[in-house]
């Protein structure tokens, strides 16, 4: 198969107030035929130039709606067009560009960059296979300062970890889910909704938190809630990268240390990873 | 001269409520006498791992009451307990952790890394010299999308880049100043006071914003509007390395492009600077 | 699942010479049961603290003899220790040290890092099935300046790009070989072996090169190469992430530019995959 | 001032053999006015594309026949061309590209990036100021798995490391001098020349290696041996980074561990850095 990274930008003006879309697209495509590797035969080959202009012109003409719109539409014009493809893949992420406000008042063309948590989308179609759509959130870098801990594991020979019911619980999510077959969905609210699922989820409530005995129960947590309240999502797939972090031992420096100064630890460095799908 | 990173998280709690600081400090150090380069002898050699030390017990003692003070902290412990220590710079930087809101209401120990702009301070001091705090926003990706050209610049044989007077103005800005002597200032507030006053002459009011003939002139605007606003500010450094956009040219795609589709520019990739004091 | 990386040195010593291994150890484990996640759990769960443990002591105890080996022991210690451990997968990647040369001659203790393709294998094994080996190599970045086209492409009119028939190929590559069940090879030496094919069926005979129709044709010459010289390999997948150069245009600057000066073009950003197996 | 960065390929070819150097470079220009700045006049300005034009055309014209000669083309045809400029720096870097030999074959046309020590070089000339020239290397990664030690330091209170007369020395090395005033120098080997000086007052003597009581020595013992035996250098500046990595304690898993397994420490991490010139 073929692979193709585009960068681009897409403005459009309402009046003369201007809203900007920045994304990376890429394109996966698997031809019917593989005499291009086998013979060198180029001849059904779509070139990595010709692909760049369709989604150039893809979104001049139609603009970019919503991301999910956008994969489907390419998706969409590489089935109808060749004959010769297979399968394709169409993966769009967002540069996060927000509106900049002078004491709340918005600007009308001015842009700031907030990378809390990145949104992408794929859509994936195999010749005379349904066209689905997935959607998710990567990079959200979330920190609970209590409220978590770790007990009750496995031990052997090989455990010096110990017990601990008060630590930090930090990490970074990853959040993929799928809708299943394509339908009309109002893709940018279901997102902001589940992206407020996964704070609540890992937050618990405002006043008190929720208790997380370990990063698999939180990621369940996240993908319960998310289930429950959002009947679109079919399968959901979250992976937290952890960091963890040690309480500096100052007892040979004549202090306490009441979970007060705590450094990261570098290694080992974990993720846990679950998917779970309706019944 | 020797240099240390140290990373780590400063917790503390008000009643139930929890609050963070994560940093990352940088402390340089150069002694009175090169004799460890020399001759190998080390009798004088303050070792990295005590300076670790040092710096995390500061956090544990003092807590960070802000970044600049803590700076400051640092600087004041090497300087009176080490003669040797002939000079002193210390970097602190922030990890961008924000309380996680439900429905607007804070939570009380749950965070969200929100990477708009990095704040950092530099705390720096000669033996029997004035100790002097920098301070400064990194990584502040802003864009216009109209109101910015670039028109009557030098021309000869090597020139090919047309005029225009409606492009894309996007960058990263640097932004350090410096406080001259230290004094008690409210260093969280100036620091915000500093951040809408780059944001507002950036970007100009919010309903028609403000044309910008340059880079440059962008860059000294920020400059002369903090200098005006903020007292405080003896010198300002403004570095903006810039993303060019370039109008996808569709002719020989049938289209007409009206600025709704560009590609970021890799290569050239500039940036430009300038540093302003007062008079 | 859950996944873990470790960075370590393991040294050892002939007489008075030294030998360093520096390495990334990444595993992977499934369990039998997903009560952790669902109910929280953590009696069957095995801490990212003790799988670190256990690959130190393992390293410790056996040595990396070599990397393939050091992944079979990983794999086979979890197997057979946790009966809760549905899945094991196990990655070992190198730290390029090379052993420093003065005039030819070898230095007993001192090395330098020479990051020309990073050496790595995988090791994975479901409960009463095989144990599985990959071996491979990454970010190998190769260039021919000629010997390289890209002719007869399919058109249409999004086509912009134009035939060439004399251009750079230039990419960074990523195979991965599968050895089937896992028999005593000599790792080290196929590894070497195969990285000869890979340059070999790359830039073809010294004297004058191979012509390229395509990246895609290249990947299969490579895999073809490996596949005949190599019994041990069953299955083999290349990547090819190309790096586009266009030769700069210097007509409007009164000179002709013989592709003496070329460019990298960053987008559209390109790779090509194959994966290929015995009959 | 203004900045650029560009990157580009040049080839040439003698006879069939060809010859290929990619390069990356940075030029800073100052002007004599600010204007450009305080009043938004554009007038003197050269833009980024000019002065990528400009690079391009003489790696077109005169080649790369060394870094430096290109560094010094570049400053030179600035300060010739444009007299609004009151100063000019260039630095280049170079691609690690070397030939692929087959066999011991070399290979006419293909190339292996080979990143052990990146080149670069320096060439910055104010108005009426002489011509300038550095050079140096960077990302040289170095390991002496013993003849390393840290003993006699100074310790207080804040002291915890213990003395080690057997640790492992890891770093990353950068290293830059300077040329004076540029004379018709042989600037390819006497680079050469230098790294091995590097290399051979890091390591020592490859049958038994030579000491090191501290990083800070061995930074002045690299800097000793290049003034004594490199009469072309001036000054020279070196910067490690250091990696320390500590013996994994393995008492509570019930084996002793004689420097044989080691995890690099992350933090703190450190560098010293000295420069060094002549009487």
């Amino acid at each position: 198969y073929g692979k193709n990274t585009i960068k681009f930008l897409r403005l459009h003006k309402e009046g003369k107030k201007h809203f900007v879309k920045e994304v990376e697209v890429c394109a996966h495509l698997r031809l019917t035929s593989p005499q291009e590797y086998l013979e060198g035969n180029n001849s059904l080959v779509i070139p990595t130039d010709t692909i760049k202009n369709i989604v150039l012109v893809l979104a001049k003409k139609n603009g970019i709606p919503s991301l999910e719109q956008f994969a489907i539409d390419i998706c969409n014009h590489f089935m109808t067009t060749f004959c010769q493809v297979a399968y394709v893949k169409t993966y769009v992420q967002e540069v996060p560009w927000q509106r900049l406000h002078e004491d709340g008042v918005p600007h009308i063309h001015s842009f700031i960059c907030v990378p809390d948590g990145i949104r992408f989308c794929e859509a994936e179609q195999c010749r005379n296979g349904p066209l689905i759509v997935f959607a998710g959130i990567k990079d959200l870098k979330l920190m609970k300062t209590t409220q978590s801990g770790f007990e009750g594991f496995y031990k052997n020979e090989h455990t010096t970890l110990p017990e601990r019911h008060d630590r930090i619980l930090c990490g970074e999510l990853f959040c993929k889910w799928s809708y299943g077959e394509c339908k009309n969905f109002d893709f940018d609210c279901i997102w902001k909704k589940i992206r407020e699922c996964i704070l609540e989820a890992f937050a618990g409530p405002p006043d008190c938190g929720e208790y997380s005995p370990s990063y698999q129960k939180t990621v369940n947590c996240i993908q319960m809630l998310v289930l429950s309240r959002v009947s679109q999502v079919q399968v959901i797939e979250v992976v937290l990268n952890n960091t963890f972090y040690n309480v500096v031992d100052m007892k040979n420096l004549g202090l306490t240390n009441d979970k007060e100064v705590l450094v990261p630890v570098e290694a080992p460095y974990g993720s846990c990873a679950c998917t779970l799908g309706r019944k």
